[in-house]
């Protein structure tokens, strides 16, 4: 990144940002219809959404990546500033994204909304408190697990085994040390004992419920069925078991109400929620999306990580859920991360190496054909880097068009708006030229066993799945509970269309290995873990909340 | 409480909510001074108080109570309908309250905005998660948490010690399991195992903190000095040394705005912090009670617990800190409780006895005589409540006018502002017939153990003070230190005069032990401990969660 760029806080500080009214003007929102919170955000009221749900749906475009390296290839640039450049070409897109956690912010990641000049602003108001949907979230979470507790200190009447609550204590904060403890010590008044484990805000289940609920009566239906342990006899014990629906939803009433922000060149944006990527789905809701849908001529939403997992949950989790369809996908890539699945080492990124380009260009034909297993159309971007050097651009560019996919370099970082017009154009033409046949991968009646293996090789490329004994046996137990027609989520590294983060580029002859299931029933998926998942970052050396300060007039610095 | 009324949460619903907007333009705050969160709820611009800071201030009205029975004695009531009182006798009051918590919200307590016709409203959003400022002080407590641990982590450079960590995470819950918890446990890069505890956040330092905070500079000065553990020598390890403070004080710079809200009649309520009143002062934010001196010709503000804690505290701790002054302390007391520190079983406060309450009026006497101490007036009013007779009254009425205090029966609850009318009348003619000349019970000067006795002697009324061994030692190294000038900031059960939770009345020839004495550097005071104090409270077998609802329109139910 080039010296005389500004730091994306200064950018976003620096900006003129709209009254959040005229945003909403602009999309057809009545003031009426907008909750403030302060002038530059505000939340949607319900009734929006009666005035609207009868029109008919814009266009839905996703933005998806090839597999990332250890910083992300720039989805959320790339999404912000596709919808900036739309209005350079006369078009009318509403961005819908997730909202950041405040775990990464203090830790490696920094900020998360976008950067350059392809942000969404407020930043420093997105990348802390926010509307405290994260924090409602959080309080529902530890209310049930309060309650649950509480359940067994008082009697225990549905004979919850201690040793089976399944239901984990969260924080929005990267905290090592509650990754596993023991909870309950003291005297009789102070709890029973039992081993626990606190999880980050976003991998609660209730962050993928609040994203995939249509409304607060389905919420509500989620809820209840949410399995937060087993009994003694291993018959599931549910949230409507132990009373704490109707408290979890008050907690939750405003939360699931969609965000609406603009991005620097007042572009609307409906910032809302932000499930995990791989124990969940990593979309942001459904209800946001189907706003942007009756709002703008286009919506262009993305998904966490790399296609092999955002893309194939969008389609097979989110679309299918939700009764959505895309009707194009923009794949992200940069040619430094093409190099790196070509081979390259991190600090040689930056030196030309069409070899190393043509070697890992393989991992973005897998995508691309990945995508069009789902019979909807692929643009392919670059998302520039002042390295990328012309020779290395235009091999991508003919790779793509052999493909049938168009291609466009992006050059939003450093222009916004203006720098994505070539790529908003290639996406307005795949729209109107080519029709989306989308359908998800598989079918709902597939035993669980057969989707994961269907995901594993027509998405990976893996040759099989090897299930381990327990993994096995939780199958069987998940279909025996009436849980069998549920898509599955596959919680995998990010890194590698396998399961092991370090075999790049589009690995061969390699087994998918299933370690353990469960049901997230609340929010209607069966988890597969491939390996041990982190749900509960740690702080590095020197954390990000070290540079993070606040002036005595209450300018944020620091922030990245 | 007769059958006709409506609930508490029926009243609020029905009532006409005015928009903020103009709530505010009543006491000359304009809308550029406003952050909106939704219609009803605002924050006040930290320019504001550059605006307004050279007003002369209006007079100082402090609520307190006798020692209060389980479900307290009606503070906020009487303070509310106070405040709407005086717009009946053309005063321009401005109410300063707490901010409720969400933990007791769910558990026994339910909601605390009032009651009946004097409410704060909306009273769903203040008791759920109103605008945030109890979730940015649990991020902050809990980030300061992980960057401890994180330290001891990443080589421990401060040389902590584990076993001396006295900074404990926090949840807004009542959720008994985590009083005592080990952490850390599973693999070396899951942290180093201790023992650790949480507490509500109500108990965190940082409430009391921003609380007492002049303004954004003084609170990263308070944060700078918080003392989170000691290292293998015994020094105390702070904040600062673990580089924690920026990012903490990122997190509050909304937190520390005073929230805007109004009462059923439209009285302008500033809603603003609330620590506990044990182990911290109890008294809502230093910022909101100023500002409020600045916009109203009166500001009426209440402090936690019997006048013994929360009076002491807002006189000692809160006004010494912040160069306030009471004009007037109006000390709220009902029939019933005085008849239940007269000896009467709870069962049978609503039967007419005289007799019983001319025993446990010497309660009521005792807070006279403390208040009376501190050279401000007093005003006693009784919360009405159907079972009192008129000989009842009367009896109350001749009792406090011998001890030179004005005295009116408020029917607030019941009637609202008109019920307040010779409240209001009798507290305006105190601020006018009666000087205050306010001054602190001891000077900062004094040793800590002296201050001790001299709120034990003089307002408890004990005979003496017996120093446990371990709090000889404590008060001797906080001396060492160098916190001996701070106030003393008592933690005592708050039904008894004494630190025997069974002595009513007024209790003689008892002693205060002080078991633990330990300082909260950052709020800048040293909490003595009479014995144990839970701050973390558990669920009952039938928390009030399980009547809290919301109805698919968004209505929440079952919130009292």
């Amino acid at each position: 990144m080039s010296k005389e760029m500004k730091s994306d806080i200064e950018i976003a500080q620096e900006a003129k940002v709209e009254h959040i009214r005229d945003v909403a003007a602009r999309i057809g929102i009545e003031e009426s219809d907008l909750i403030y919170y302060g002038n530059n955000k505000a939340k949607i009221s319900d009734e929006l959404w009666n005035k609207v749900k009868d029109r008919p749906d814009g266009k839905l475009v996703l933005v998806t990546a090839i597999n990332p390296t250890a910083g992300g290839e720039g989805k959320t640039t790339i999404t912000v500033g596709l919808g900036q450049a739309m209005a350079h070409i006369g078009k009318k897109a509403v961005i819908a994204l997730r909202e950041p956690s405040l775990g990464p912010c203090f830790g490696v990641k920094g900020g998360a909304a976008g950067g350059g000049y392809s942000q969404v602003v407020p930043m420093e108001d997105l990348n802390l408190h926010f509307t405290g949907d994260f924090h409602a979230i959080t309080s529902a979470n530890n209310l049930l697990a309060a309650l649950l507790d509480n359940h067994i200190q008082q009697g225990n009447e549905k004979r919850i085994d201690p040793r089976q609550v399944v239901w984990k204590r969260c924080v929005d904060m990267n905290d090592r040390v509650l990754r596993n403890v023991v909870v309950g010590l003291g005297k009789k008044s102070d709890g029973t004992v039992r081993e626990d484990h606190f999880v980050i805000t976003v991998a609660s289940e209730i962050m993928a419920i609040l994203c995939l609920a249509d409304d607060l009566a389905d919420l509500k239906r989620r809820l209840d069925r949410i399995i937060v342990a087993y009994d003694y006899d291993g018959n599931p014990v549910t949230a409507k078991d132990i009373k704490a629906t109707g408290a979890m939803a008050a907690l939750l009433k405003d939360a699931i109400k969609p965000n609406l922000v603009q991005t620097l060149e007042h572009t609307p944006a409906l910032v809302h929620g932000g499930p995990f990527a791989n124990i969940a789905h990593g979309c942001n809701s459904v209800r946001a999306t189907k706003t942007a849908l009756k709002l703008g001529d286009i919506a262009i939403t993305e998904a966490g990580f790399g296609a092999d997992l955002g893309a194939e949950k969008f389609m097979d989790i989110k679309c299918r859920v939700a009764g959505l369809a895309p009707d194009a996908v923009v794949l992200v890539a940069t040619i430094r991360a093409l190099k790196y699945n070509g081979g390259v080492a991190k600090d040689q990124l930056s030196k030309s190496n069409l070899d190393a380009l043509k070697k890992g260009i393989v991992n973005l034909e897998k995508h691309i054909e990945n995508i069009q297993k789902f019979d909807v159309p692929v643009i392919v971007t670059l998302n520039s880097f002042i390295t990328d050097t012309p020779e290395e651009v235009a091999f991508v560019k003919e790779f793509c068009e052999e493909r049938d996919c168009e291609f466009a370099l992006a050059e939003v970082w450093k222009k916004g708006g203006k720098g994505g017009v070539e790529l908003a154009e290639k996406v307005v033409k795949t729209l109107e030229t080519k029709e989306s046949k989308f359908h998800p991968l598989y079918a709902d009646e597939l035993p669980l066993a057969e989707k994961i293996e269907t995901i594993a090789k027509e998405i990976y490329g893996a040759r099989g799945v090897i299930f381990e004994n327990t993994a096995k046996k939780q199958l069987a137990k998940i279909e025996e509970m009436g849980f069998g027609s549920f898509p599955v989520c596959m919680a995998k590294n990010q890194y590698s269309l396998s399961d092991d983060a370090k075999l790049l580029g589009r690995p061969k002859d390699f087994d998918i290995h299933i370690r353990e299931v469960y049901v997230s029933a609340g929010a209607g998926f069966v988890v597969a873990l491939t390996g041990a998942v982190l749900t509960m970052p740690g702080l590095p050396k020197s954390p990000a909340a070290y540079q993070i300060d606040v002036t005595d007039d209450g300018k944020i610095t620091g922030l990245f």
